[in-house]
């Protein structure tokens, strides 16, 4: 058996050089062979020379056609994920595809189907199955300690909103950030979601309103194994990113509190002062990024399942539209009328 | 000015027992001169001796009537509630009626406005919106410490389920026990509802289903001032009485944790283990229930407002009503259309 | 068997009412019969009336010498402790005495023995070994659950310091202050302290210092059973009362922490806060002070041992005195060495 | 300005590995051009060259002598710090030593007195004063946020005892393992001990008696600035590596509380079970072993002050001579006292 995963990297932009420096120095199970990007410029060069990436290109067919590389991860452009997922699977490699797979679901299903076909590993990019906190929650779930899941409720707030550019062509709230809850609240669930109401309001910045979206979200979920859930977002929480997690159920209550710098707490005369939570995903999520490489390499190396798989991207993203169809009806949607819409 | 409050108490059972023992202890301006019940044994002619409770008797006027009591205390049962408030009013005596006020909205409304004509208080017991927690969050909200509301967060899950005989006459999960937490969003939120929107489930006894009602739930709400929010609800939460709430707003995040019997912790071989919640609402409430009577008697002797009024439980009954509405027809309900539909 | 408890006040000062206020409200298997005080005026009275006192004397012998009364509470000021329980102790009363039971070891020691020669009940007023949460990390050492005991660590930090008045009459912060701590330590450890080593600053008021005492202090134990332990005493944390307990031992480690107001904590751009522990010991050891009364009545009634009897206020002060001789001399003392001294 | 760090590591076993991985993978100032070991063997040569480590050798004089190489890091056996430290200051290399200098304080002030006189930069391996939690600390005590240090506490416990073997050549507790505490206590008060009192016993481990040792110990301490403190060690605490440090002042406390796996708390009919603290230093302490060579290599590059000289060795090492003279002989034992017995 192999004992090391040779990739390429498609996308030196910064979720790209993220991986690949995570690699570098903390997966030994994966070496970068090369990297690819429609601009390379000498400081690209250099620092893929400082983290000994050999082959820099701008054509991401170098990557995929390259015998020695066994896999690749898609670190590009949304527009160009599926394109290069199916160019990859078809080339025979195993594809890490940062997430979302596409902005149209009929695409990213081809995708998954391509790569079933070539019968090659798709793993999306929802780092945050890979978190310490989240996955001991789920950890405890599957050992039965919360006994059968009753609610799961999940808390994402950023610290600061995106610009109104960025938001236009987003695809939205749901589809840009409430995505990874969607994501987690069926992992979490151990189930998949029937059915959504989403709830939501342009309170943090009016120009995000203009643009056509909202900033504060409250989505309810069924479950198909009878459990209920609820997950509220906010474009900006002062304090930090709020990332906690809660699964209630007839044995117990699972319940993961957010991440901070340090464990000190000052006492005075005015109150206990302790530290807010980790600023962004960077921060929060720093390990868990590591691991979802890491996890994938294994995946590959022992012909395993990987823990996040490109079907899951697909239910993600008719949960995400069903939940804007939801606000934008006023009502209730099932996942079976969205998949009908959608022509699933 | 008065500097104390004397009373009547219409109902001896569990609350009504409750708040006597509670006066006589701890509410050094309120002075209970009688209590009345349909059944009067030697039992509780000896509770009452032992309290200093002069009158004891079986009709409810004899205390309406009595000139030398200020002020009603409603704790018979719920059917009762609104005529008693309304005989009391217009015998000019000040109401604390026990929550709801009927479960008919029309005629608590009717008992609302009897109470407005004869211009005497009237307070509901909603106890928790003097808990200690609580009111603290509403303290920091009230400040600017949270900035302009987006998000109420409630969780309020029962540490065992109630009878299945008890929940088929309850009024059902909404009016029975989220009802208390539609008017603390209200509270919190300073704005009344303006739509709700419910799930739920029949998870924790399938004999509450057979009554024809469920036992968890989660319900959306929207807010008058944009704010939106989130209640959720479970009859059975096995490590006791789980009552938290979360005011995210612009500038910060309030949020009230459960009370514990002890601060200890253990840490040992297996892990670092702390007090479950206070058991249920005796526990939990203790305080509160002896501030909301406290609170009334200084409205009484202050000529003040009392923290919450008969139209409170009027709106809070209004709000449940429309959870089941939603339950029921898988949609968003508004507050207008219930109104309308209650002929408000 | 009797089912209450007739007692009698000595002391009519803010110990002696806070008593009387507590037995009258929580503890229904006392009552208070009388109370007498140097000095009577009409507020007293009035208060006493308020409270249901019918005796209201100048001359403590009236409650000692009145055949209705079981017990004495002995609230009077220090230096007639020992001869108050003394005559109680000779009436046949039991005694509930406030700490110390007298400056002198040797005539506290004689009033012990009084209260054995004529098998009567004497409780000191240790407090803290009624609270909820140092109870709770003591049950926990009894259940093995922190299995042999090694290490006992106590933090004990008033709000704000004395007068340099009182200090000078006060003993010192040994005898005065660090002496609930000797006793936690003992009632904790589960053994007798067989030596101490003190060192000691002036750190919060100088005027202390001038006063011949000091106001920081840290103290190491050693315990009959191996154990070996320390306790910090500070005159001044500026965020209030600081009471913590931790017991470390072969199969884990209890620890308490304070207790607070509510558990709301605020997040904000700045930091989380809290509130800050109890102000001070009213606050604190509010039903400590009542559970005390409680278990005295109890161990009365029947028949029971006291949890904190004559010989634990003994120990305890021969403590104090060797921290004392530490602190002076520089060396350890051990507590043999200071009973040959003190011709115990 | 040179803007990397050239260095050789002396010594091949845990801790010199630990430091050649980590500035492989963090610290891209510091690049690793040899190292050597008294036996070297394939499997360090495949390490060495995985990491790519070009020099690999059995003669330390062939890191120390390298032109290439501006810094040496001392990662051999105890009793070979001093002299490499001052073969490598006379060549003109700076030096990062693990702790301690030596077991002699003479040879250990001879080593700090040649590297001043070489001028170079001489840090040792007091990793603590790295950690995120100890740091935040300080940074509050430096920043006036507690005010004038009154109290420095320092919790210290390993999650289980070494061999008797080593015990037995560690040069005991004080040296072994309260000698980082001493050194945290100097940090955290930002001033220099002045004297020591230890009490100490067998508890964990009858064979670490029987090899002339204790495995529980209590050292009060007295500091040049007036404030006081106290360390408590455990060789075995169940429930991991007990690693807590609290400093009060006269305007408030800091407190540093352990590091865990994960936030999660699991509440159930039992208790609320949250993780205990990391296992031990490895884990506890993984960024500050890459902190502290990132900050030497800051100091060399920057000539600035290492935070940790060799001058805080020699102190720390007669702290703990002090404290354990102080448990022979049952007395305080001050610094001035045992420099003066140490001929310094």
């Amino acid at each position: 058996m192999k004992d090391i995963v040779t990739v390429g990297i498609i996308g030196a932009g910064r979720i790209g050089k993220l991986h690949a420096h995570n690699i570098t120095r903390f997966v030994p199970t994966v070496r970068v062979a090369g990297i690819s990007d429609i601009v390379i410029n000498e400081s690209i060069k250099e620092w893929a020379g400082a983290l000994g990436i050999k082959k820099v290109t701008t054509d991401a067919m170098d990557l995929i056609n390259d015998p020695a590389i066994d896999a690749i991860l898609v670190c590009s452009s949304t527009n160009t994920h599926a394109d290069y997922t199916m160019a990859a699977a078809r080339a025979g490699k195993h594809v890490f595809c940062e997430k979302p797979i596409d902005l149209s679901v009929a695409k990213g299903l081809e995708a998954v189907k391509v790569a079933e076909e070539h019968t090659v590993k798709l793993q999306l990019g929802f780092n945050r199955r890979f978190d310490h906190n989240f996955k001991r929650v789920r950890d405890l779930v599957e050992e039965g300690k919360v006994g059968d899941v009753h609610i799961v409720k999940i808390t994402s707030r950023d610290p600061a909103p995106p610009s109104p550019a960025y938001v236009a062509v987003s695809g939205g709230i749901f589809l840009d950030m409430m995505i990874h809850d969607f994501d987690m609240a069926r992992y979490q669930a151990g189930s998949e979601i029937t059915s959504v109401h989403a709830v939501g309001a342009v309170l943090v910045d009016e120009e995000i309103g203009k643009a056509g979206d909202i900033d504060t979200a409250i989505v309810t979920l069924t479950f198909a194994n009878g459990a209920i859930g609820v997950i509220d977002n906010s474009r900006k929480a002062v304090y930090g990113y709020d990332q906690r997690v809660e699964v209630f159920g007839s044995e117990g209550c699972a319940q993961a509190e957010n991440d901070t710098p340090s464990t000190v707490k000052l006492s005075n005369a005015d109150d206990v002062k302790s530290d807010k939570p980790l600023y962004f995903f960077l921060e929060r999520y720093k390990d868990a990024f590591v691991d979802e490489i890491s996890a994938f390499a294994d995946a590959i190396l022992t012909d395993g399942e990987v823990l996040v798989d490109g079907m899951d991207g697909i239910e993600d993203m008719v949960a995400a539209l069903a939940a804007g169809k939801s606000l934008k009806e006023g009502r209730t949607v099932t996942i079976a009328e969205m998949k009908v819409e959608l022509g699933l």
